[in-house]
């Protein structure tokens, strides 16, 4: 893949008042290597703000905390004119605190990631990365989240910085259409090992729990979550595939859950009961 | 609305093989009135088993607990033959421990419910009643989540009873797409004050938050998530409407979240780059 950063970096300067605001979140804490290599990414393409959880916040979908106050910390920045800020909460907290709290203006830009693992096919359910970018679409903002197919934390993140660029300038120079966000997965690997990107949608996959069961000191018995990923969908359009094949996957996801087509088929099959009849 | 309990009740005795087993789930917490009112409810169609988080877990969405290890215990029943479990993490970690570890058959029908508060609208997406009923739809189990719109514990739940088990004796006649779930809200009130129910959409709305800055007895300042539910959408469709009509809402949702409208536009719009050249 060729390096985005360098041949179309102008349409980022689009706007007449000066350099768009990327807001860059994750799950993985503000910590990670991933966020780190994600603000820099950004760094090129406008002013990069840092708002992130101040440990990790992995699996935790799309909670916010409503029964505990959240506290933001300023962290040391990430660079020059990139301030960092931790804040107490999930990765949906971080967004919102983000635009009320922190934020003077508004972000033009929500990029989540880069997240330690993948959020392919249904992890996007499960992800607090995906999350956060979700709660900057549901704000009005064009929105992406990254993740890298490798959890180590000393990954090569290189790949991913280089799609991240070219995808943010291309959301920055095209927008968003209300309502959708992208998912975008990188295969694991050198930057020279990525095939190229290609839109995807999300392969029908599921997770087979097998709960490791143990007894503590006191003798109760207790299970961790363990499970492996299986895949259905060998659809040439799949995220799965496409990552498969060693292309960087790209997931148009709204935050509509309304199944449109099976609406019509429920309206004919199912009987509701009449309009009221006291009882 | 009429009392459906009475009218179509053995619908739900289909199956050959006895009566359909039903879990219920919630995110209120196993010792939540709404939860034991939506077991008593599915109690004349099928063998219910309870199993719900320990404590509440409101605004959880699709978390699921990876980095502790999680406890279940057997409480008190709800009544003869209404086993009740309580887990030590989120909804979706009950119908994932349910599957796995608990039951030794898996359900038939997966109630999600009857949560204290509307999950109407965007409130799917922070919901962990929508969220464990989405993993039962996962494990391709017909599954509705149910919520009243009255967050009192004193509320009357009979109107969301009389929904919750006309609905269930549809799904288990009928059952659903694969990849659907419903997603029930009903208005509050008496029963009588119910119109009916609505196929609906999720409507267009938007949380406007307002965080509550304060100050620690140590000086720190922390916030208070607080908002106002901002509904955009009139539409006679849209969820809202169906509600502030006095209507019991209904809509399917799904746990693909492409947005398979936007990929055409998108195709054409954003320049990906070629396939791979070295860089």
């Amino acid at each position: 893949m060729s390096d985005p950063k360098h041949d179309s970096a102008n349409k980022a300067g689009l706007r007449p008042n000066g350099r768009p605001r990327i807001l860059v979140v994750n799950d993985d804490g503000a910590t990670a290597p991933g966020i780190r290599a994600l603000a820099d990414a950004m760094a090129d393409l406008g002013e990069v703000i840092v708002v992130a959880p101040d440990k990790p916040q992995s699996g935790m979908g799309h909670a916010i905390t409503i029964n505990a106050p959240l506290f933001v910390e300023e962290l040391a920045s990430f660079g020059p004119g990139i301030p960092v800020y931790a804040v107490s909460g999930t990765p949906v907290d971080c967004v919102k605190l983000a635009r009320d709290v922190i934020l003077d203006r508004p972000a033009d830009l929500v990029v989540s990631g880069i997240n330690h693992g993948s959020n392919s096919a249904i992890n996007v359910l499960y992800s607090g990365t995906m999350s956060a970018a979700m709660e900057g679409a549901l704000e009005g903002i064009p929105a992406i989240g990254f993740s890298l197919l490798d959890y180590s934390m000393a990954a090569d993140f290189r790949g991913a910085q280089q799609a991240a660029t070219h995808l943010a300038q291309q959301a920055l120079a095209h927008g968003l259409p209300k309502g959708t966000l992208l998912n975008v997965n990188i295969p694991k690997g050198a930057p020279e090992s990525i095939r190229g990107m290609r839109w995807c949608r999300q392969a029908d996959a599921q997770w087979v729990e097998e709960f490791d069961a143990r007894t503590d000191p006191r003798g109760r018995k207790y299970y961790w979550l363990t499970g492996r990923f299986q895949n259905y969908d060998e659809g040439h359009d799949a995220d799965e595939t496409a990552l498969k094949q060693g292309f960087v996957s790209i997931v148009p996801v709204r935050y509509d859950f309304t199944d449109y087509p099976a609406l019509e088929g429920l309206r004919q099959t199912w009987r509701l009961p009449d309009a009221a009849t006291p009882s």
